[in-house]
């Protein structure tokens, strides 16, 4: 009688919401200690850009010894084509490319899924890959750690008991103006606050159209470098942003901003 | 001259995810340094429960020294009204409230906003709180830690590129129904994860409104007991929920519980 060897888990690991930037200190700093020993454990990995995850792992290493070298992890990429922003959608051949990326886990080792920042599948990657996990019966485990959406929108003041988050808006000035009327008007319709990201060397860019699109009364909020030691976060009404030049130049280009409406 | 004291900040520290239910070993296991180490110097706090505050403090004090004796801590409760679900109507008797709780702030001391679980102001109260405090001038910084929510979708292989959550549905039959349809409707036209909450004792009720409103070939997924060992993720079709009664048996009726729908 031949047994089927049991199948690995997938573990969603949560990085550093730094970019890998601020390395200093170890980083049990930024994520607690459940989710850095269970990290330290896995040989096989699943990732956006496997120099980026080298460089995790180096930061894990510092308090946490790794069941191998760095040379003898298993670290693989995903199609570039499933990076891109709303990659979303469910389709034969992403499904394809996650069974093989999966293939440790369906021979019995444990894996973990990463993006660049923050929590894999959530803003960023990986969704095909656990939708995969799920299909082919490997136990799916969220490790804990930040999300910087949800900073955002608990230092906001908006609405965190019924909020969306809609990723990108348009680029094209006319296409953008009428999304965000509309986001404006589910808002205050029904209480939803929005929350939308940008590139951030178009975050000024989209501040701008977002106090020209808006009535003066509903509240707008940024949040930017989440979790940081430099996080910053505004929360004002239109009229007051529009009245206040301070409040617009605290939001910068080169920082990774999340921009919020609502009321 | 008389100088104008400067402001206190207010963090909004997360607090654990088991409720204070599994309190073997420290919260490093939990919680990154970076929160434990700010919430250690806190001694005025804003809590929907000072009970559960001074539990979750003694937790702290087994890793960081804590700035003052739990006696000695000033920790104030919210107004019962603003704990109830969906709380967040902006008026001006909870600005009030709020800017009475705040007085510790307004005299230069740093606080703390804590809810039960996770992240205060997500999911949660205490979006007052917050709202009054950016009037009042106080700098607003969140900690990091982790949102249930986010752990659910992450492991849900839902689009987490685009998401709402939409708290709790009527309790109704008929209504409840009817809003089931609608979110479903939503997320088939726009792809947008729609994620919803129940009472614990209500899980298996929710759980098959959700298996009778929803077309079989819609994804319904379900996190149980987000960032605890016993965590359970389950995503699969309508059709497969029904036709597999260990997925719905595995639902269980005393676990906090995150419902998601979507493609």
């Amino acid at each position: 009688m031949i047994t089927a060897s049991p199948l690995g888990t997938l573990y969603l690991v949560p990085t550093p919401l730094d970019f890998g930037v601020n390395t200093d200190g170890t980083l049990t700093q930024h994520l607690p200690d459940s989710t850095l020993a269970v990290a330290a454990q896995l040989r096989h990995w699943i990732t956006e850009n496997a120099k980026s995850t080298r460089g995790f792992l180096k930061r894990v290493q510092l308090s946490h010894g790794l069941a191998a070298t760095l040379q003898a992890m298993n670290i693989q990429e995903m199609a570039k084509h499933v990076h891109k922003k709303g990659d979303h959608q469910p389709n034969s051949q992403d499904d394809a490319d996650a069974h093989t990326l999966l293939a440790p886990a369906c021979s019995g080792h444990d894996m973990g899924l990463v993006s660049e920042a923050g929590m894999p599948a959530v803003a960023d990657p990986g969704s095909s890959i656990v939708r995969t996990a799920h299909r082919l019966g490997i136990r799916v485990v969220p490790l804990q750690g930040s999300v910087s959406l949800m900073l955002a929108l608990a230092a906001s003041g908006l609405n965190g008991q019924n909020f969306a988050f809609v990723g990108y808006v348009p680029q094209e000035t006319g296409a953008r103006h009428q999304r965000l009327l509309a986001l404006e008007a589910l808002a205050l319709k029904t209480g939803q606050t929005q929350l939308m990201i940008e590139t951030p060397y178009r975050n000024n860019a989209l501040l701008h159209a977002l106090l020209n699109a808006l009535k003066n009364d509903t509240r707008l909020a940024v949040g930017c470098d989440m979790g940081l030691p430099s996080a910053l976060s505004i929360s004002a009404s239109v009229q007051q942003w529009k009245t206040k030049p301070a409040l617009m130049q605290s939001v910068r280009n080169d920082r990774p901003t999340v921009f919020l409406l609502g009321c």
